[in-house]
């Protein structure tokens, strides 16, 4: 169901919603017939709120597609992640945690040399270290253009992020339609960045001033004497979460791409520590003024990550009784507690398996028989196994906030 | 999987199949930890059904997303109703659960006010009430054109449906694609309905001069004194049931509304008591002329809109045996038996929960280890959980009725 006719179908709902996500969440058993990580954990008041609310598991993506943490995110806003993509610029500032903002220009860069007539001589700096790349970026982070601030983040070996940032400067969002400068080829120059609009000339002449900035800045350097850039992109023009849904919302996250994502689709985004009580304390704060709030917790990700399955049973235990204060704060609102993937700790990363999730509130009476939060039991929840996308229309109806289709 | 898709792996199937809908059949438990309407019912014969056949459960039309009526048959019937959407006078027409023919042309229509000189002063006549507008309705219903039959159903307040029916008198079907009167705003007089086609002349005229007529009619009245015309249109251009799955289709239904989605879709109908034992009847009449039969048994919904759970449950008791006995008549044909949209008596309206279904014969085996048919069995069922239009596919799969997809 496309965005649009959620928003025909969206009315003030009774209710507001929490979603809880728990990155990683979803995960395997350690040993043959054991249990998954959240099943061998010791959580009374998930499998408490699984027994008065409702299960299912969750695509996040598309079955056998691993999802990255910027498409599992937009699936549980709401947005299918197949059909709503960024720009590889905005994809790679997400991908370094960068924080983006409503107005930034992004751009994927690459360190490259050229000779001493301007061509091209590697389109990648000879696949220039980290350790040498660096400095460089560095360097090119201290390029200062008027009116707006240029922010250049490293990334891995020749690979960079540029971002313009034009917030505060009057100037709003720019249009960002301009070609990349990599021909693709070496032996000849670095090309223009020309804008593809009339619109985005005022782009383009930015990218074009920090460019020549930066070959000065880099001007008779071994490691790399020039840069391209590619994918230059903006924050996507995509339906807005509030306009979507009908709702105000904020996002409480200790790390800046989960913000970032929250503020591609119109969330409001604040920082908090990383601890399970932190994020109480920001659902507290957020509550009164606003219809959603999205929490989100990294820690079972972490240690999924590094294999560490008790330290991800742990890290799932720590959140247990915040889940239960969640729900009490919530009273008859809605909670969705899922993840955004799965990080079984013995893949030691993200996953294609799908992943738990746990409706609870709206006044509705629970299952009962699903017998606590884990895998096993969610794939007999009476929600079946969805996709992510359309677990924000199933916490939507359970707050009120959706009418019937069709007479 | 488009209609067209289907169609053309649709071939002449062995066994018939018959759709026992059960309105507003998914539930939830009435107290937590308990069993839901269907649950708890005493059900032997869908019960031994379900043992010797197949469940699962399906979402009429999206995750989260409450289905009315019509989408929900739409979607029983194999077309996703998100796609084929009706227009709005063919909606609030089947909204009041008129009998709606092939022919016919539906309007939604407002009582209004115009002053003397003919200028819109209220475009809903002060939200004139029903008591007020039924006699000006019946009024309206008065008016005869020649050639043409005109109904005139109040809706509620100032809101009303026309419909003009051209079946028998030899006209054939009228092009709909008339532009509705209501200019948006007061102050200006109230628009011709003009033909958007030269083929919609014809209904563009009858329109034009029904509505002189509405306005002798109403002349001089205090309530109101004209009426404007929205939403026209005419049975939608879809590909008819029988020809997407090559099977002669009659729709057996106590209200007017089921039969009319039905005929929407080309299927034959034919009116029936609501009441068990009549639809048994219903089916003995249709089974030898046609393919595809579709009861509609009405009683569990209006049990759960009035939030009477335990009359549900005895609605449900009362069908049982007649389900058996429709597997009886069938023999080795396909029963599917499932509802068009939950319809739990704790909620006292329509819900966004998925829906319990059993497939049945088809000559088969069946899952065996269901225990029973319900809401907890169904999600999981050999099925799992799929959209409401893969039904028809699933049962015409068990017919015999579907080629193989490629070599």
């Amino acid at each position: 169901m496309d965005l649009q006719t959620v928003a025909e179908l969206a009315q003030p709902a009774a209710r507001k919603i929490v979603l809880l996500v728990l990155d990683g969440l979803g995960g395997l058993p350690r040993e043959p017939g054991g249990p998954t990580e959240l099943e061998a954990a010791r959580t009374p008041c998930l499998d408490d709120l699984a027994r008065t609310g409702s299960l299912g598991l969750h695509h996040p993506v598309a079955p056998g597609i691993t999802p990255g943490s910027g498409p599992g995110h937009l699936s549980l806003f709401g947005y299918d992640p197949l059909r709503y993509v960024t720009g590889r610029g905005v994809l790679e500032a997400l991908g370094i945690r960068f924080d983006l903002r409503e107005t930034d220009i992004a751009a994927r860069g690459n360190l490259c040399w050229v000779d001493q007539r301007g061509r091209l001589t590697d389109r990648r700096a000879g696949r220039i270290t980290s350790s040498a790349a660096v400095p460089l970026t560095e360097r090119l982070n201290q390029i200062d253009l008027p009116g707006v601030t240029c922010l250049v983040r490293h990334v891995s070996e020749h690979r960079f992020v540029l971002v313009i940032r034009s917030e505060g400067s009057g100037a709003g969002r720019l249009e960002t339609d301009v070609r990349g400068t990599d021909p693709g080829h070496e032996g000849v120059p670095p090309r223009d960045p020309e804008p593809k609009t009339e619109g985005a000339r005022r782009a383009a002449e930015l990218l074009g001033t920090w460019v020549n900035r930066a070959a000065q800045s880099l001007a008779g350097e071994a490691g790399a004497n020039m840069v391209l850039l590619r994918g230059i992109s903006g924050r996507p023009r995509w339906p807005l979460f509030p306009d979507v849904f009908g709702m105000k919302a904020r996002a409480v996250a200790a790390y800046p791409m989960y913000r970032g994502v929250a503020r591609l689709v119109g969330m409001e985004a604040v920082e908090a520590p990383d601890r399970a009580d932190a994020l109480l304390h920001g659902l507290k704060d957020a509550l009164p003024k606003n219809d959603f709030v999205f929490l989100h917790y990294k820690a079972p990700d972490k240690a999924g990550e590094d294999g560490d399955f008790d330290r991800k049973v742990a890290t799932i235990e720590a959140i247990d009784p915040v889940a239960g204060d969640i729900a009490g704060v919530l009273g008859d609102g809605v909670l969705l507690v899922t993840g955004d993937h799965s990080t079984p700790a013995v893949m030691r990363g993200h996953s294609w398996h799908p992943v738990p999730f746990l409706l609870h509130g709206g006044g509705l009476p629970g299952e009962r028989r699903a017998g606590g939060f884990g895998e096993a039991a969610c794939a007999r929840g009476i929600h079946g196994t969805v996709r992510g996308w359309d677990l924000m229309r199933l916490a939507a109806a359970r707050a009120g906030g959706l009418k019937k289709y069709g007479a």
